[in-house]
């Protein structure tokens, strides 16, 4: 069998990743959705296992130390990362692994699994944006500007990405990254091999 | 509007390359299946300007002349190519071009037009394309097996290509056709300027 792809999926905050990741994972039981794991505390409703593992800062400088995390960032004071095994583990499987991770853990991994597949998604306009960060309603105004602002920064970086999807409708985007999870597996380069056909 | 693909799509003599283009063609209006021109004498059935155009070797180096070929090859002593205009004009409108032409061609094709996406179909086996080439008819024993053995050549050349399709079903085949123009599309190289968002 073939080793399952690694899918990164980025872009700002409030443009929607996370429902079509979710939606992704539940429509094709082929897919795994990471859980990242993070030092910080759970915010309410925050389910350990589902949307984070929260571990002690000591126990997530042990798994840095043993290289047993797949990309990690320091946020301020708290730790966030990616644990290896289970990604590993699923694309042996021939699982398609989904990361949902911001652009710098994007070209984390791109380093370390140069086959990764960067896919960006992008709001249909700015005002969208504004609107969707509106409508989750835990932010203040100017903290609402601050992420705004951020959000811009991030959407230059979308050039060194392999793909980008606007997130105009949610099936949509949901179609065209599974378009290209099936072009992904087409590719020549991960179909070595192919010439030693048999009789 | 963007600028349609242009879809080079290559394999070995029986592997299905024909109705796979032809069930994209009829599927999608969208796409532009491409017209041969060659100087060879039709063949029993075949139609002006559907299987090829027919032109005479005159016309065919004075088209080669004004560099109105996207490509061209002679083969023992007939002449064969694609016209560049309709390819450009479809593009221009939106529409993805599909070019049914040899590995040669698609190598000629990458050169002028570096955004080309190129296609190899493959058979499930050999002993598959043996029983196709022998389910249509048209040659004796000796000329399917040198046809078998210029086919194991061209499967070699596999690598260049970006994608690599296997022809098991056609109905499979063209959906994956289909995924690869999807994802394609939302390269990012293809969408350049998207961070120019409006407000």
């Amino acid at each position: 069998m073939n080793q399952g792809l690694l899918l990164v999926v980025s872009g700002p905050s409030g443009v929607g990743k996370g429902t079509i990741c979710r939606a992704l994972e539940a429509m094709d039981s082929s897919i795994h959705l990471s859980i990242s794991m993070t030092t910080r505390p759970p915010r309410k409703g925050e389910r350990e296992g589902l949307d984070y593992f929260f571990l002690s800062e000591e126990r997530f400088q042990e798994l840095i130390k043993k290289d047993e995390l797949l990309e990690w960032a320091r946020v301020y004071t708290y730790y966030y990362g990616t644990p290896l095994r289970p990604v590993m583990e699923a694309r042996t499987a021939g699982k398609d692994v989904i990361l949902e991770i911001d652009v710098q853990g994007g070209f984390k991994v791109r380093e370390k699994c140069p086959d990764s597949v960067l896919i960006f998604v992008f709001p249909p306009s700015i005002e969208e944006l504004r609107a969707r960060l509106r409508k989750r309603g835990t932010e203040d105004p100017v903290a609402l500007e601050a992420r705004l602002c951020w959000a811009r920064e991030e959407l230059r970086c979308y050039g060194r990405y392999d793909y980008v999807v606007v997130n105009d409708k949610v099936e949509e985007a949901v179609k065209k990254i599974n378009a290209i999870r099936t072009a992904e597996k087409c590719r020549s380069r991960r179909n070595l091999g192919m010439e030693q056909l048999e009789e």
